[in-house]
């Protein structure tokens, strides 16, 4: 039986191009970009090589780009990373040592020498707040709250509307004196609405606000410049848009504080330790490369696609509901809700129809609780465990959307007809 | 020209096998592990058999490996992990809620129920106290200096003696009320002395502390199961035997309390978020194999390979010494500090010649600094300046070393003759 493959937000599969110019860093040109000898000055080279295709795909400077593990370690990173540089500047402000010092603390960058909102305190204990939204990745959400936890920061979570979109005017009530960055995701990761981070970004750097962005599913499909967006910091991850695993990207406008959490070597500008991963970033800026060469026509199809998806879904299947509106949502993502019935339910026979979706993110699946996400957009628990992700793909074919939806409406009828919720 | 690599302690290239059993990994079986349908279980299934082989190489139970994204990061795990823990289950027993609600913290494990010398302080600030040495790697030691930094920790670093090793009475000497952990590493990644572990661990485990030792460099040539070495935490680099850049080990002895620090999704037991790096994880699991296979023979050949080299370069070469002890030492590790020369000017020379060695660890390579390891063990900043590494791999030759000693001959020769320092 052939496969058909809707996960694409989960993971897509390495491009062959991008595995072919990934194959020489393994075996051949092993070296480590550390070493100062002929093997590692090759491998250097090409990790400055996609560091440059990298920043121009973003229009930043390659010195802002930082090569991490993988999206999530981009978040920690950016969140982590700031307040604890924050916290560790307030705290040598107020000691014996003068703010210069922290310049020499190994791995903390401070240039912002003009914001000096975090210093000027008269209690000795300073605790920056932090702005994010509950429909956030757990991979900001869950950092947000282990530095609560650890009573490093105050946390507000702002709640998206019904349509899954976080308005600006919430993010500016949520202002305090002591804020002092605001993380919004660009493009949900379960529900594909795409949220106005250009205008977030214009309001809150008035107040002097550090603003991060998650892009991990954003940087396919939409305009992803800094310039454009006005982010201080933006994570990417490279095996959502046919690069591999284990390799991602933290932006970091100059200028940023930035405290180190993986902790050695001096690689990447002292920010993160750890021997440079060269094939998979060489792998990730042929990836980028490609991304940025046919994207307008590469839209276009999967948004017709897509409400071609939606509209059969709807015409076809009775009490089904498209969570996240259509109007401002990424053209691979469909997230529907079907009522008196289980997602996981649905999501087992399409597997075994040959279908693979998803209940919502692979980082929570096989978990029993509710979709956050949907939760926070205001849908009943019952509801959120009756949903179901699809997210298209380049490959993905007409062919293959007709399949998926005949199983779709065979796969709900028949389990609505032994739910105990379904009206008779 | 043919190239002599003989930096294999700075990274190695992936083996042929392991390059092959990685290959389908990226674009043919290429789910997420989370994702529940047939790509998802077929990508776990290959992560959990890696788990499996490497387990069995430690001789340990599967759930106690954690895979990470490489050597610095198991290290910061390890230490801040365990660090952050112990603070955080002091603060909740000293707080309105009970110590078990540790329980409920995401991401953070608690079984010392036995262990309660962190949590009955009568102050209510506990600063937990860390031993480990002065010739750590960095990702050790910089992150021991952060977490002092942070007012989280307090330090002792303990000094090898001139040929490089860790005495157990200087541990057991620096042991204090407070100590929660010693971390020494196993082999030294610039001298190759192996330390004393089992010793150090039958000391300390009296005094109910925490032992983790980076074993980044010992894993190839020493023996590393946990049951004869008694450590709590063992990290493990894979490009450092055969395997892929970006991926790595933390050996987590149950009972052990963490604090994840890459904060989101379940993977890893809640202990390290981000999609698994399947196609590496399967690459290591696939060096651990062959590493096994043929341990005896392959330590055996370099061995004697090493012996002769020391033995041709001290007798050829005037006014050299050999960095570290040479019978406590790696069969793959040579170090020399030649009088009245830079170590970075040989290097260069060498690389001319087509010889790829290294000034110390490539981490710190361009660093104008003098090795931390050479200062360490008693050496002058000018004979630190003085030296010079070559690591050994199993494809190396009589003849790679034959030709790297007539040239370092020449090339020492030359150096002397327009050095400022020569006694002329």
């Amino acid at each position: 039986m052939k496969k058909i493959y809707l996960d694409f937000a989960a993971t897509s599969p390495v491009k062959p191009e991008v595995l072919k110019a990934m194959r020489p860093y393994f075996s051949e040109k092993f070296g480590n970009p550390s070493s100062v000898h002929y093997f590692g000055r090759q491998a250097k080279f090409v990790v400055e090589e996609s560091r440059r295709i990298i920043s121009q795909f973003l229009n930043c400077l390659p010195e802002e780009i930082i090569f991490t593990s993988g999206g999530t370690e981009s978040d920690n990173l950016a969140i982590k990373g700031l307040i604890n540089a924050l916290i560790l500047s307030f705290s040598l402000s107020h000691s014996s040592h003068s703010i210069s010092s922290l310049e020499n603390i190994s791995g903390s960058v401070n240039r912002h020498a003009e914001n000096d909102k975090f210093s000027r305190k008269p209690n000795n204990k300073f605790i920056p707040h932090i702005i994010t939204s509950s429909f956030e990745h757990h991979a900001v959400l869950h950092t947000c709250r282990d530095l609560e936890k650890m009573g490093l920061a105050e946390v507000t979570y702002i709640n998206p509307d019904r349509d899954g979109l976080i308005h600006v005017e919430d993010v500016k009530k949520a202002i305090k004196p002591n804020t002092a960055l605001v993380s919004i995701m660009y493009v949900n990761n379960e529900i594909g609405t795409v949220q106005p981070i250009a205008e977030i970004a214009k309001i809150i750097h008035k107040f002097k606000i550090y603003f991060h962005t998650d892009a991990v599913q954003a940087v396919e499909y939409q305009n992803c410049e800094i310039r454009k967006l006005g982010v201080d910091m933006l994570s990417l991850s490279a095996h959502k848009f046919g690069g591999p695993k284990g390799v991602g990207i933290l932006y970091l406008k100059k200028a940023t504080p930035i405290h180190h959490q993986n902790i050695g070597g001096a690689q990447e500008f002292k920010l993160r330790a750890g021997t440079e991963n060269v094939a998979a970033i060489v792998g990730m800026g042929k990836a980028i490369e490609i991304l940025s060469e046919k994207r307008k026509t590469k839209n276009e199809k999967l948004l017709k696609l897509r409400n071609y998806f939606i509209d059969k879904v709807i015409k076809n299947i009775p009490d089904v509901r498209l969570n996240g509106l259509q109007k401002f949502r990424s053209p691979n993502n469909v997230n529907f809700s079907f009522k008196y019935i289980e997602g996981e339910s649905i999501l087992i026979h399409l597997d075994l129809a040959g279908v693979a979706a998803s209940t919502g993110s692979a980082c929570t699946s096989g978990s029993l609780e509710p979709s956050h996400v949907l939760l926070s957009i205001g849908l009943s628990e019952i509801d959120a465990h009756g949903s179901i992700r699809f997210t298209l793909g380049e490959a993905t074919t007409k062919a293959e959307i007709d399949y998926t939806i005949k199983n779709l409406e065979r796969i709900v009828k028949n389990l609505r007809k032994i739910s105990p919720f379904t009206k008779k």
